[in-house]
């Protein structure tokens, strides 16, 4: 694979276990709602939300305007009324605070060490920011669809990131948890790589993560994938 | 200084050494001009160079491009004529390895113990990546004039950093080896610092580094910079 120049990763549920840490800070706030249940409806308005962006029916918006709009929603679903102004601003910056798997850090960095590592994620620059500062992550940059003003799977955000950095698409690797994300990106034609992330959706929602055709890799994580690259 | 949350670096001249690294590139390819000369003139077309693209006499272009149109002029102007087209594009790109000042990465990592740190500079993004990659920058975000759609001084770029990161422009605060970059930060609201780099122009071109009225700061070295934050 010596023709891959950047590998630009996925972030939500590539990179971080947003299930995880978002159950983890609505138990922390002792809010009165299935923490499980409550991480999934947060995460499920992300998709519909981002459409009213793409579809012009709302302007340009970022992630974290986006994260308020859906949690605003779903704090009336689940019954919730007692939060202060300032306690939803706080919770809707879980977003920033989202941890990191297991294998990501020691994964990053080795890959870090062969390629330059980028964030191609649909979070905003800020967000991918915090994250990376409170949990370590060694990007060389953060590429995010603001930097592009669209929303993955749009190819302008595929075919940005080979245009930042003047690279053929097949020059640059998306690394994802996701085969619609790798899809698209390999109908932009970039190259592919798959990671096995079943505890996505938390322990009681085991994701298949079975291998599909398509994609130039597979691997059960960050680690596993620098191994396969260096052997490869 | 509690209230500031971002330190913004202009990079050219005040993180790195521009002219001595140009100057060693144009010595290592036996290039036959005077290398001195040769750096202070590709240095002197990239204002003019901005100026074009925000007075609009030119489309968006990023500086890997506008330093291209440049080195084709001082080509010329220097009777350098032997350049193949693959070595024009190798020198262009020297803009992306130029060297760190000493106390760069030691003060860079320092402030980023206590602050956000990110690049506010005219240098597009994969210069800057290249650029901090080599170089072992610890940047937590790369910002540029290529995110914005503007070369500083325009407001948009100081004022983006304060949008990006959702914060007041006196939140933010640039730090800088130049006045005028500074002046017009301050006249956006943010912070300024000023860091004396003497030798920005090289050892023939002493710069006055006397200390301006209006900077928040003013300091010799990152490392300097650090230790008055520590005991301000």
């Amino acid at each position: 694979m010596k023709q891959i120049k950047i590998l630009a990763f996925d972030v939500f549920g590539t990179v971080v276990d947003w299930h995880g840490s978002i159950k983890r800070e609505v138990e922390a706030i002792n809010l009165d709602v299935d923490p499980d249940a409550f991480a999934l409806a947060w995460r499920a308005g992300y998709a519909p939300a981002m459409q009213r962006v793409m579809s012009g029916e709302l302007g340009w918006t970022r992630i974290d305007d986006l994260h308020r709009i859906i949690l605003d929603e779903i704090l009336q679903a689940f019954g919730v009324s007692h939060l202060s102004e300032e306690q939803k601003v706080e919770l809707n910056l879980a977003w920033h605070r989202l941890d990191p798997w297991p294998d990501t850090v020691e994964g990053l960095t080795r890959l870090k060490s062969r390629y330059t590592i980028c964030t191609l994620s649909n979070g905003n620059i800020s967000l991918l920011t915090d994250m990376a500062k409170r949990a370590g992550l060694p990007w060389d940059c953060i590429l995010s669809a603001e930097v592009f003003k669209a929303y993955k799977p749009h190819p302008d955000t595929y075919l940005g990131v080979a245009k930042t950095f003047d690279l053929e698409p097949g020059e640059v690797m998306l690394v994802a948890a996701h085969h619609n994300d790798l899809a698209a990106a390999r109908e932009c034609g970039l190259k592919t790589a798959y990671i096995e992330r079943p505890l996505e959706y938390g322990a009681n929602h085991i994701k298949d993560v079975s291998p599909v055709a398509g994609n130039d890799f597979h691997a059960s994580s960050f680690i596993d994938l620098a191994l396969q690259f260096k052997t490869g």
